[in-house]
């Protein structure tokens, strides 16, 4: 059986794209498996996610293509494989869990390295699943060796991808910057509404009939950054803050294993501040 | 067949209250069809809403009940009927349409006693199923004769709850009051993401993944009104704006239609600024 | 502002396909808004929908399309333009109200030549938007002369599609032969469960938490036919048979007016018995 | 802090029964925290469900309640706490890792005290929990010496619930009969439709645009037990079988935790095939 190969392109929109693209491709014998494209009209710019199959020299047709193109085309192709990740949480575990059971039994399409917590209640649950569980408290540090700290950590698991898995520190710019469009967010309110702390107390205030959880990528701006999934759940009056909280957790984990999912399978594009999935 | 009658109660919570309630309800040899209660932890309040079938004196049975509850007890009891409103719109046709085909056809609980519409583009429409539509436009009127043609247009038909339906003009404090937790709205978006105007707009920019639609109370704070329902529907990056604004209209009227009918049926209190449904 | 056309292709699967027709396309400086494309596994048949802008030449296109894809390949291609239809209905207004009124505010993009019902009830309503209202009854007919009338009228109005709107009567396999798949049913359950009359009566019986409702293209097979969409509601104890019926009909009318807009726009295909639909 | 006790009660429907029900309560200076009601029209059946507080003797109230409801009625009244529950298992892990992750953090309203699997597979896994893991192979069995050796270890762990977790044997009729109501099911689609082996076969088959899951109570005709809560997602023709079967687990695994906690607080009632759930 052909191994599967992952093709993602973005650039200025022309006519004609498609077909050089595929040109290539076919030129090669290679085959499409499944394609999908998008123009995005306020940037004017092409976006497509091809799996192809077959034998082929990543190098050589990234070249190809790169010659085809225009100028300024990101082209990115490489075979389908796990990605590896490392979790960051503070106490809640729903999510912590629902990932550490997914790898262990091989359906998360990544190798977590390791989970570092600011708080150490979820180590000896990570530690069942064979996976290093890193306490780096945030108490009595300036943020700046906080995340320093948490710096050095990455850089010896060296992941792809950051998940915050309920992880209740906000990241500085610097650090953002370092792993831009990398590190994801689960935040426990339908964005934009509920920005910040509390979003389950200030829904309850507000007397809201749905409640949801929003999926992005972080950003310098505090729950503002590119989105990739959203759910929300129906609640009605008889709903406390405390039920809330419980029936949100539900959407959260859900939520994020479904981003997660959509994001180490090459899906997720940005542009501006918006996402284009190709689910 | 007996007929239905519908007992509201609010007051604040202590032990006895059901009892002292169905003990005068049995007393009389009445039938509870329905019962819904709910005690609102904040402020301690019982409500409760129970369908009653049997023959009944109102003003003995609403006497009887006052004397056995608390002091401020509310005692609202009325045999089922249909209400008297009032639709109010501008130019869009989705949520009038779909309640003045319902009320054509006996399925909304309501007498549509008028339209009174800013603008006139829907009087041809309303006058095909021979309601009145009352033309009161906006323009060079100061924002306080403008109200008060449309208050003397209400007060002829005296409906008992207004519906704004897709309206585009904010109602002043003074309108409002008059009217106190009897009109509704139906706001665009999936409150309190995207308050005021644009929603769908600003959902765009923002990249959202579900759109959404709220009907609730007015108040004087814009769109911060008590909310009575919600819903949301999926949209992806293929969505235009005007994709959204087409997509947003179904969610829309299937909103306020759900609203009213819960209104209309005398399901929703009011506490706080939330909405206790009993749906 | 260019036109816009609509490119439709179904042939077995090889290599080079996309290749080739967008080869086709750029070759003569068209240029593709949306492209979607699926191959089909166990039939091993490759689907795709283009829209395509530019001036063309709608035999000159297809005619190289064909010549630059394998023997036995579909090649539809048409300037987008809206469809001729006529509804059949009994005596339920819901989904036929709902089609008139998107028709009448320029929102169906189809024109509705006709409605035929089998009783006259909905004969006012469907008048008021001057919409002709055939009434053909099969009461004291054969069902061949009955359906012998049926089909001398949509002779009349040439209908590329007919929808039947809550129409209660079977369709003989030799009706249903002549309109392959151009007729669309909507059916009152989630098929395939609760084939047949009354479902409602019988999701009552079963206790099911969720209702729905299916449309479908038409075959010989009562209910069996290929499924374009299904959308569920959540029902629970509360709900007598009359509440199933009502909360369902919102169902019926939602899933009709989406499954008829993605036909209209040439969004579906069939395929064995099921539906690719490119939405 | 006061303690939380449920009452339950099921009788023939006749007027005064919650003024019967609430006097008793009242008189004994109890509190309702909640009450929901229902009156099942067929079979003439009167369902009620409180969450009392206050101090009281099971007995004394028990008996008071009989006393002065009708001859037949059940009154179940207990001090709310957790329930001993064993889940049965086969191969599929997604529905017991739930379980036992809510189990270990305290999130489930039951105590597990074991797993029984037809096969081995998921022994490891439920060890870490540090929850017995019971091993009885069907190979090689009659059925009855099978069941007879489930039955000796239920024996032992005396559960009050049943939870087959994806246990993929049909459980004979004495079998059943002596857990009545006690045993819950989640099978793998949105019942009745596609009953017995292969939903997702099925379901795909048929071409469906939605798959679902359906936690029921078992009895003695296949998948033909009273529902307790149901749920869909949403498919489309990109799905294949695994694909399906893939996006059912995460449906299948929130259906069956959420017919589990509903039994687990006493909510759930069963009367002719269908179930009143007062959630």
């Amino acid at each position: 059986m052909n191994q599967l190969h992952i093709l993602r392109i973005q650039c200025p929109d022309q006519s004609g794209l498609i077909a050089a693209i595929t040109g290539v491709i076919a030129a090669h014998q290679l085959n499409i498996v499944v394609m999908k494209e998008f123009v995005e009209p306020v940037s004017n710019t092409f976006f497509a996610r091809f799996e192809i199959s077959g034998d082929l020299d990543i190098e050589q047709i990234s070249g190809k293509l790169q010659e085809s193109l225009p100028p300024g085309t990101q082209v990115q192709l490489h075979t389908e494989r796990k990605k590896d990740i490392v979790i960051l949480v503070t106490r809640e575990q729903h999510c912590l869990s629902d990932l550490l059971v997914r790898h262990f039994f091989g359906e998360l399409h990544a190798n977590i390295k390791a989970v570092i917590g600011n708080y150490d209640q979820l180590a000896s649950f990570t530690k069942k699943f064979d996976i290093p569980f890193v306490h780096i408290s945030h108490e009595r540090l300036d943020k700046e060796v906080f995340e320093a700290k948490i710096i050095a950590a990455l850089e010896e698991f060296q992941p792809e991808y950051i998940v915050l898995a309920k992880f209740m520190r906000i990241l500085s710019p610097a650090f953002v910057e370092q792993y831009r469009h990398r590190i994801i967010n689960i935040h426990h309110s339908f964005l934009p509404a509920f920005v910040g702390a509390h979003p389950y107390r200030q829904a309850y205030e507000r007397g809201v009939k749905l409640i949801g959880a929003t999926a992005h990528f972080v950003t310098n701006d505090l729950d503002e950054g590119p989105i990739i999934t959203q759910k929300v759940i129906n609640v009605d009056h008889e709903y406390s803050v405390t039920g809330m909280v419980q029936a949100g957790h539900e959407v959260e984990k859900a939520v994020l294993a479904e981003a997660l999912k959509l994001l180490l399978e090459d899906r997720v594009f940005v542009t501006r501040n918006r996402t284009v999935v190709f689910d």
